[in-house]
């Protein structure tokens, strides 16, 4: 998606990571994990990192707001969604039913604060997708997926109206939506990896 | 020691955590957590993203490198350090003897890493410290308060010898000696805090 936005040409490779290629152990040796870019044969690691480079590395389509406070403010946001809610949305998705009750409860929590940073605003990034929206995109895009997936509601739309119209906003806009895969594959995909709810019970 | 490299005067508060003061709560109401930094009555928050509003909003003394790519690397050391080295420290100072000796194995393993990060330079920053060598101060000066509490080993000296010079100019360099508390007494308040691992036993 940044680069895409930035309308920057790349060749995009899918990994198989229960096979992961030479190529992914050769330029993350200590992780293992996707995302890898990879620029002048040198490799950048880690999501947030490689937001941050790319937008460094090329102008024009700014991705993190100019002023240093806005940008510490998209960086704490990025972390609280790559870290905090990640973990309990996952948790939320595939635990067993007491620990899932729990994180449902706390996933709720989270989104309520995100949904309050959208106050008036029409993405994170403000009138334009930005750094936050594309690390955001585990929420517009992914959370969907994940219900249909393992069946359990993540989040009641009526309760979160800011997050919800983001959202549909979000994965609406041509660029985000020309980067996703079909919701019902990526749906199928995560019920075939990690069974749904019904299952785990 | 950001603020210090950069001459920026500052005033500095003590929290306890074990009573978190209504300024505490009151600027970092998600997380309840330290270090905040206040300025301009606004709060900024966490370690990373309060070093990295120090070094775009003041000038000067420049602590993140500026080709783009070797603030990736940063940056990912950063990660690396602040999320793995950190549980590994912390899970090999304080678990019971059968996950400790793993957690000890593991710290090990992480700290190779970034010893050979280190070779053929001076600090992390390169013939100055920079943002990775204050992110690395988990490693250079708590590293041995936290042998000193908890009673176990944490690295071996002669196993990493780019680390250990490193760790032993890092904390000789006046600007970051003036900012660390007596050894002693972290270790103390340590023991007082978590026990000793032979207590744990």
């Amino acid at each position: 998606m940044a680069l895409k936005l930035k309308g920057v040409l790349y060749k995009y490779f899918e990994e198989d990571l229960g096979n992961k290629s030479p190529s992914l152990l050769k330029y993350n040796p200590i992780h293992k994990k996707i995302p890898v870019l990879v620029h002048n044969g040198k490799p950048i690691l880690e999501s947030l990192v490689i937001l941050e480079y790319i937008d460094e590395t090329w102008q024009g389509y700014p991705l993190l707001p100019k002023d240093p406070r806005e940008r510490a403010m998209a960086r704490f946001w990025a972390k609280f969604i790559d870290e905090m809610c990640l973990k309990s949305i996952w948790k939320a998705s595939w635990s067993d039913e007491k620990e899932r009750v729990k994180a449902v409860r706390e996933t709720s929590e989270l989104l309520q604060f995100l949904d309050k940073e959208l106050e008036q605003k029409r993405f994170f990034g403000g009138e334009t997708i930005g750094f936050l929206d594309i690390v955001a995109n585990i929420i517009g895009f992914w959370l969907g997926a994940l219900e249909e997936a393992s069946g359990v509601e993540l989040w009641t739309r009526q309760k979160f109206p800011n997050l919800s119209n983001w959202a549909n906003e979000f994965v609406s806009s041509s660029i985000i939506k020309e980067s996703l895969p079909p919701r019902d594959k990526l749906a199928a995909h995560l019920r075939n990896r990690y069974g749904s709810a019904e299952v785990s019970k």
